[in-house]
């Protein structure tokens, strides 16, 4: 198959934080066959809520992975790192040339509301946003098994729409799939990422040394029930896109913050 | 001393990225003291650049800390975890109550532009806005050694502010200090984050064992020349006050998005 624009084959780079070995990643690789040249470079183990973590007291190390998807072998690496690592190092040492594309996932588990910000699903694609390149985080919406067969269409459709009319700078497409299948989901809905938090709670604990150990757990709380919210398009069977940006300037407060009188 | 309000005594409390045996931390628990009850619960080992990690796949655990400030020692625990675990923890487990405001600090070196998203600092502010409290991350622009005392000035002025106006929900302030004596501070001023990228380029080695490792390292880029923005400010000598939401959602390529047809 030939690029959906007819130019030169475009390079879609693919990762994840559920690790090299995942289904997800998997999936996606393999729902992108033939529209482009794909390169595999995802972490070597499990980096989930990693959140935009990278490493810069160690050393990263990248070793080839046997990755295969319908059409054949492709190029893949398993980094010792974090997501954002992954694409660092693609992009500087690893690929042929820049990727037009990066996409990352697709992430067993939503990655909406505030769990966007833990997500190293997600700061895979911002690393590649920060460095100009338009991207896409893929997740989909069950914490456990499933079948990524709907997730994979989705991965496509929208994968072809940004190769073909590319992203605003800065911005990249979080997109959440729910648990139905193809057929069933209800059409693609642009959202906003809802408002929401976790009540923790952590769980105590006595080592075998009688040392106490905490282990966090908590209850999801949506303190927003917009229905242009991920979180309202997920529950009402609907694809998410929400575009995501890394500006953290809350903007709207700079003008109030003027009139403090910081100085004395 | 009594609290600024006059009300009962607040709770603060102090963490950082840089580790509880930090400068830093020790000059921005001095510089507050006073204020009220003041509590230390920072990671036991440096974590810079872990962003919004947090740590779901293995216990944390937290060992009581001596730290003592002028006044005296102050409760404090160090945790085997990241910033955001710190925050977590304290709030959900240690802390004798819900703190009226966090810190989080004077970190070894500027957190400013696209580094907002890599740092740890920030990250612990980020974790208690979320939660709804209140929350200062303090960075001092300079990258070893000098002196905290213009910083800690700095911190505590800022500080008794959002204790006595308290913030607006969902923002926290990320303040840089330049590296100047307080006297030749030239003021504070309100920004935004200035948009910036870094060019990488990973050092290759090879180990003992002939195998390849990467190191990563770069060149700071800003792209954003404006005197609105926190370089601007810190290199012209002001402090630089960000305010820093969390919603990553684009807003204003919502509406563009809706013309797209993903539908197909």
């Amino acid at each position: 198959m030939s690029t959906p624009s007819g130019g030169p084959r475009p390079l879609i780079l693919v990762s994840n934080d559920d690790g090299i070995s995942a289904h997800g990643i998997l999936a996606l690789a393999s729902a992108l066959d033939g529209l482009g040249d794909i390169v595999v470079v995802a972490p070597q183990t499990e980096q989930s809520a990693v959140g935009h973590s990278i490493t810069i007291r160690d050393p990263v190390r990248a070793v080839a992975y046997p990755f295969r998807i319908p059409s054949g072998s492709i190029l893949s690496w398993a980094v010792e790192g974090t997501p954002a690592d992954c694409v660092k190092l693609a992009i500087d040492k690893l690929l042929p040339r820049i990727p037009d594309l990066v996409v990352s996932g697709i992430n067993q588990g939503p990655n909406a509301a505030v769990n966007i910000i833990y997500s190293g699903t997600v700061s895979a694609a911002t690393e590649a946003t920060i460095l100009g390149i338009p991207a896409i985080a893929f997740s989909y919406c069950r914490w456990n098994g499933g079948d990524f067969e709907a997730s994979g269409r989705i991965a496509r459709i929208v994968s072809v729409r940004v190769l073909e009319q590319g992203l605003k700078a800065d911005i990249l497409l979080n997109v959440n799939i729910p648990d139905l299948p193809y057929s069933e989901l209800k059409g693609i809905r642009v959202t906003r990422q809802a408002r929401s938090k976790w009540e923790e709670s952590f769980t105590e604990r006595k080592d075998p040394f009688g040392r106490s150990y905490y282990w966090l757990s908590g209850t999801f709380v949506n303190l927003d029930t917009g229905d242009d919210t991920d979180l309202g398009a997920i529950e009402e069977g609907y694809v998410s896109v929400t575009p995501v940006h890394h500006d953290l300037t809350a903007h709207g407060f700079l003008d109030e913050m003027q009139s403090w009188d910081l100085e004395h």
